[in-house]
């Protein structure tokens, strides 16, 4: 799953009166890919949440803006797993878009920092070995 | 509280690539002021679904969009008490644009039937006699 | 295309603190599946606007919550044609859960009028032959 | 303006289903205090882009969420003016809990990078001086 990419479609929900994706927007993107990317690694997050007690969060986000993204555009998102540790983990991704015979065009990057917490307490909690490994063996 | 309006500015947020406000986003502006009128009543809706396991929920809506919102309006969103039944409850709205001098242009209407439900069954609860008379003193 | 169904995943953006799909939310989840349906006729929104002018906006919608869509759902949404006029057009929708072996269970239903507008004037326009003929034998 | 704070009210539109403010809806309230402060100097956005071709948009975005924001929570939005370059400024910005009694809660804080782009060209524009110097004085 080296090569994951989720495609996303865009919507009039999407943009705003710039004529351009909302830069929110780009958030809800991310996530999609992220949360697709955990699926296929055979974790549903409601599952979890209710199977262990695990909820993951968002700590922090850092994001570029290189080109607008428009109306009806297709999209695809990336979700890489970066720096990985005890009770948290970081993904690096990109939003590209695809123009058939030319090259992909990059129009965003985001770090985002996931955290592990306990849903009951709130507190960071170490990642589950068999997440851990299925997710370092996936990258 | 004959004459409740909320106030809500629009942002970039609420507007679309047809450079008005999302259709669906007016839903938004709706429901800002219903839960404003029934905080001004002094029903936190937080504290009536901790206190009382009640939530209220939106069954059926019917919205007209007459004339579009704009970015950087500054719109005047209504909140009456229509029909009141046993466990549901009507809201008439309007979302008006207010022009300094001029009359305000009516942008949008809707008709939006709230169900008072119990938060373990979710099934129809009486709307408690409290919040009735409130309601209807109000109105 | 009588049977077309447009797959809608529930993501987190889409929930609101009740647990369930926020009531703005299935309205972009209807407009998803009309946009589907056009461009599955072959028309693009944005192609239409560049090239005659014409841009379909919402003139009124209906919408009835029977049943709450749920974080991680997969739901199908429907875009029939029903009643078209000269210069507006209404769709008929609803949103269903899919669960493999069971009936589908229906959560919401709506009927959503769209009218065409001259995208200088903003008054109505006739709804060109060529797009009236391709809904009027694929519906 | 140095202690310009912008109020925000969690509605039901803002939070998800863990419970919260969806993540990528704390850049809508960064950007609404952005918005208000300019305003507040003397520039609305829109009257901006349509005298001079001038428009703002986001070049990077930087948040680290520490604290989760609630239902019927009631918000402080900061937007203070950091670097400012030939095409860019910078805000740094923070969302604070307001406690009556106690002492303010930080619930989030970003650094958000804003460029000046000519709306024809789409390229990096000075900022005009009056805007700067506004800018500088205020801060």
């Amino acid at each position: 799953m080296k090569n994951f990419k989720w495609p996303v479609r865009v919507y009039y929900e999407d943009t705003d009166a710039g004529g351009v994706v909302y830069y929110a927007n780009y958030l809800k993107f991310y996530e999609r890919a992220r949360t697709e990317r955990l699926r296929a690694l055979g974790f549903g997050q409601d599952q979890l949440r209710q199977d262990t007690g695990l909820v993951f969060v968002v700590r922090s986000v850092q994001v570029d803006y290189l080109r607008p993204a428009l109306l009806d555009d297709e999209l695809l998102v990336s979700a890489e797993v970066g720096d990985l540790r005890r009770a948290s983990v970081e993904f690096v991704q990109e939003i590209t878009r695809d123009k058939s015979k030319a090259e992909p065009e990059l129009l965003s990057r985001a770090v985002v920092r996931i955290v592990a917490l306990d849903i009951e307490t709130f507190t960071p909690r170490t990642i589950p070995d068999e997440i851990r490994e299925r997710i370092t063996d996936d990258s």
